[in-house]
């Protein structure tokens, strides 16, 4: 519909995700009608990312070094090692000051409809990663939905017989939340992981 | 909370128009992930829209050359002036087909709050374009909304003396919409400006 330039735009920012037909276009005239110099910055840290960012050799979190500064980090619990399915989760987890051990990035969980099995995920770095002694708890914390939970089972079953102690996260009612709002297996799962009152 | 170059993405993704921090840290990771070619013609789209792409001399629409495609046009009717806020109002009446005419792009309304007043607008453009007698009739289609009330309102005066032709376009119900969901501003217009039936 438009002119050249801004509606290749408005397709290329069209592709990115959660940016509807609508959107592309607010954001394409917001960009058109912006300072030069704030919009040559998004342009080029768009170029920067893909140039500088990485991913980690050890745990495959995002990092412009060849590893990341958590695993760099000699200050971090080596025998604790926290498997999430995205760098995301990594950023989420250290937000809440929980956890003072290492990482393992999958890059997504099992997901038989997307077609993305065991062999896409970086299931056997991690393998290798336990195969010295220096890891004593894995902590599965891969999101508690469908493909997060086969991944945990998944992992259960291949983890499950080499002697290392296997977590996973909590299940139950968010703080803050309502009980009456809760869903019924949220809920179930509460009821059954209930704690005793100290 | 990210290294580098992905918290600089993340904050010039969030200043984005609706675009906020979950939504700028999805996109973030969706271009790190992504293609490095798409990522290319993204960045590069960003840069050629603001090195190509200027506002017409005569109407304000956006364009690639000097005048744009409507105003140079030789098959549109020149004695139609539509006058609109942003040239997105352009496109949503071209998608019409009901208008065969030109435009007047004015750049936004009157927004007081805002410290958008008469002289930001391109308002002494519209007059210069009536100085002459090719332009019979005025369509003023600014936004059904406080500032663009305002604006006609204003519009109003000011062109109300010098004999050409005024019309608004008409409020109403919504083609598709449900009487009973209508707002009272709404349905009051509509018995307003109810039509004989023929």
């Amino acid at each position: 519909m438009y002119e050249g330039a801004v509606q290749d735009l408005i397709d290329e920012l069209g592709r990115l995700p959660g940016i509807g037909p609508k959107s592309a276009q607010r954001v394409a005239f917001h960009i058109l009608e912006a300072d030069g110099e704030d919009m040559k910055r998004l342009a080029d840290a768009i170029t920067t990312v893909k140039e500088k960012v990485k991913f980690c050799a050890i745990c495959f979190n995002v990092s412009e070094e060849n590893t990341c500064r958590i695993c760099q980090d000699s200050r971090r619990d080596p025998s604790l090692l926290c498997v999430v399915e995205e760098s995301k989760d990594v950023m989420a987890i250290e937000r809440t000051r929980s956890f003072r051990g290492k990482y393992h990035v999958l890059g997504g969980s099992i997901n038989p409809i997307a077609g993305i099995g065991p062999d896409q995920l970086h299931i056997r770095e991690l393998l290798s990663r336990l195969s010295d002694d220096t890891i004593t708890e894995v902590i599965v914390a891969t999101d508690p939905n469908l493909e997060g939970e086969a991944t945990a089972t998944y992992l259960y079953r291949m983890l499950g017989s080499i002697g290392i102690k296997l977590t996973r996260l909590a299940s139950g009612l968010p703080v803050g939340g309502d009980l009456e709002y809760a869903d019924d297996v949220t809920l179930g799962r509460a009821f059954e992981g209930r704690t005793v009152m100290s």
